[in-house]
């Protein structure tokens, strides 16, 4: 294997930061780049990271002095057309894995203001970075987080980003018909367009990796040291569906599903995602190619899910209740879900299938960090898809509004700090975990 | 038919005007909507409509001098989201009819800022409308002008919008795959998926009305008085190419056709355009709806359309030539192609075919207009796909480059004012023309 140049934009996020020091590792030149904007959306949303993660240049001095790997860290927003210019020029990448979007759906659907800022953000920094490949870098190899959530759940088999259509007599090999299922799932629909096309008639290279719901928050790397955690987020906004479970099966809180929990989708370790990432780094795409791999190993529906979480505290004898919420997102609650997902598994993938022991892992994290956890997130969800954010959310729509009114596309980043940590609630739940230890 | 009350969003531009015309005309009550940035881009590229057009407060007062009939113009930029809200509480709308987009292909292909803003102008000020139907008319009909070119070229029957897919034993009436052939033309078909997904999650109502490529500049409406004008654009931005073959042979310049000239399209007259869009509003989409009607009613490839403006002037003892240039744009130049276009013809469409007539008239258009002309518009094309904006826009793109390195979306509306008017090249051309007359 080649020593290549890396660029990890997105890299102080939850797999960011996992990418890079699983490709520092691997003998890779790591470049990370970030904004930081995520810690504070974190402020802005009264969310955090369960974990508690250091800031980035404590991170990367870290991972320097455990094992002389050096990973060059710069803030950098990606919306900042000159910026991305001038690292491109001197960086001189073989390849860019780009996680630095806003990626929460239920983010995207507070209101107006925060599905402007997630589709212009999206677009804008993924343009910024087709131009500056074509300009200073049109060999090197775009390597960019897209969503299974793209393809919604059509009634067909899903194929990994065309399929042959036969019609009235003849056949093409087109782009999978999408449905995406958020503003922020349609933001990376218009990003794989985007790409697409540079691909197409400047001869760029690019994988679009169509990632499944990531699960676990241990690698081999970071691992190796607390000061290296990458973020863990369960809350109604950042967290994903079996990291929600697992903390609340920690706290001997009923698992939640939303609506009957028939919806189905694919699911993988962070250790995958990580290994795939490398795997598409590897073997990268031709010149002039745009492909497409489903990063993913397994598929679930979100109330086998929760049985599985279930089943996995019963067999040390804990009993954990599943209850159902009224749905919050408009979506398919019982469907035919069958997505392929060979092609990484052809390069070499080697899945981390979902087991007990991950499950009672991350539980075992969780206990460990429990008093940071703050149960309100864990209750209701706090957006819907037909009304948008409720409670909270209603103030910071009418703070952003003044911004808003301004004849500029709207990038509001800011909402009014919500601070949500009743105390009595974090008490009982804190009560109910010690009763279990 | 009963009378409604109709927002006309982009009510200066082209088809915008020649539609609110036709609408009040028709008995709806019309309010008409515009930033004119449209007449600032003619400045910033040394572009003009060859007709002459009058500012839109004399425009609406000469109609209702002419007819009695009002238009209510009010001036207002779509990204204002605050403004947005209140012209929709305001008209309590029973349709708008959205025709405020950037919509060149050759404009958003010149430089990063001038993709960026394609993008981020036309998503944002849709999302701004889907939001404000969502809280305030959620039983308007949206008609949203999109465009042929979403489709691309693919090897099989284009439908429209939808397509059964059988794969693997099941099948599924799914969105048809996409392959746009510009940033601007991907910036429709990201509007699209935007809108397809409001309708589903909010019970909005849509007409997408896949527009092919427009010629002619008379309606019965704006044929009533010169001051009525609609714009009429030849050159190399802004101009379509039935309406530059026009003008070149009106000139005596040879038709300059890209490439090989195979590339097919769909193509309408713009009485027709004004016919679709009141048949769309006086059949209006059922709540929840999102349709999509093919708008054109033939489809010839530009070699074709060259062919039939020479044999329309060697009728008239006329000759003309036709040349090659090499293709600024990457796009299949010859391909399969057959496009459907059904629906708006069920609803009663009588179409007006292009015939040597229309042809005819055209071209005496220009001829009345000749000294207008810029002939420099009509040589070579001043925007590669490949490699952006030429001579011109290099100098712009220079200009834009201080603005583009804020750190914010890039919404770059200005560059240095061009003019290119060579005195010498215009007076060939007068010669010629006064030769043949």
């Amino acid at each position: 294997m080649s020593k290549k140049t890396v660029v990890v934009l997105g890299v102080d996020g939850y797999l960011g930061w996992a990418t890079a020091l699983h490709l520092s590792q691997a003998g890779h030149d790591v470049v990370g780049i970030d904004s930081l904007v995520r810690r504070r959306w974190d402020r802005e949303c009264g969310t955090q990271s369960l974990i508690p993660i250091k800031p980035m240049k404590q991170r990367v001095n870290l991972w320097h002095r455990l094992t002389g790997r050096t990973i060059s860290w710069r803030k950098m927003d990606l919306r900042d057309a000159r910026a991305v210019t001038a690292l491109v020029k001197e960086t001189h990448p073989d390849a860019l894995i780009h996680f630095a979007e806003q990626r929460s759906a239920p983010f995207s659907m507070i209101d107006l203001p925060h599905a402007s800022l997630t589709q212009v953000n999206n677009l804008v920094g993924t343009l910024n970075l087709l131009f500056a490949l074509r300009d200073h870098a049109p060999r090197a190899h775009l390597i960019k987080l897209g969503t299974m959530g793209e393809y919604g759940t059509p009634n067909i088999d899903i194929e990994e980003g065309f399929i042959v259509i036969k019609h009235n007599g003849r056949e093409d090999r087109l782009p999978f018909p999408m449905q995406p299922g958020s503003f922020y799932h349609l933001s990376k629909l218009h990003d794989s367009h985007n790409i697409q096309f540079a691909c197409r008639i400047w001869g760029l290279r690019a994988t679009d990796l169509h990632q499944g719901v990531v699960y676990g928050n241990h690698t081999d790397e970071v691992a190796m040291h607390p000061g290296l955690a990458t973020r863990f987020d369960y809350d109604a906004i950042w967290g994903t569906v079996l990291n929600r479970f697992c903390i609340q099966a920690a706290l001997g809180l009923p698992l939640t599903v939303y609506g009957k929990g028939g919806q189905t989708r694919g699911f993988l370790d962070i250790r995958d995602t990580v290994a795939c990432v490398r795997l598409a780094l590897e073997h990268p795409a031709a010149g002039g190619e745009y492909r497409v791999f489903n990063q993913f190993t397994e598929q679930f529906s979100v109330k086998a899910l929760a049985a599985k979480v279930r089943d996995a505290r019963a067999a040390h004898g804990l009993k954990t209740s599943i209850v159902h919420l009224p749905n919050p997102r408009v979506e398919r609650e019982e469907h035919y879900y069958n997505a392929k997902h060979q092609k990484l598994l052809d390069l070499g993938l080697q899945p981390h299938y979902l087991g007990d022991t991950l499950i009672e892992s991350v539980i075992g994290t969780v206990e460990r960090h429990a008093a940071r956890v703050d149960p309100v997130e864990l209750e209701q969800p706090n957006v819907d898809w037909r009304r948008g954010g409720t409670a909270g959310w209603q103030k910071a729509a009418e703070t952003v509004a003044a911004v808003e009114a301004e004849t500029r596309p709207v990038v509001v980043l800011s909402s009014s700090p919500k601070r949500r940590r009743p105390a009595s609630a974090a008490a009982a739940a804190s009560a109910r975990l010690a009763q279990r230890r």
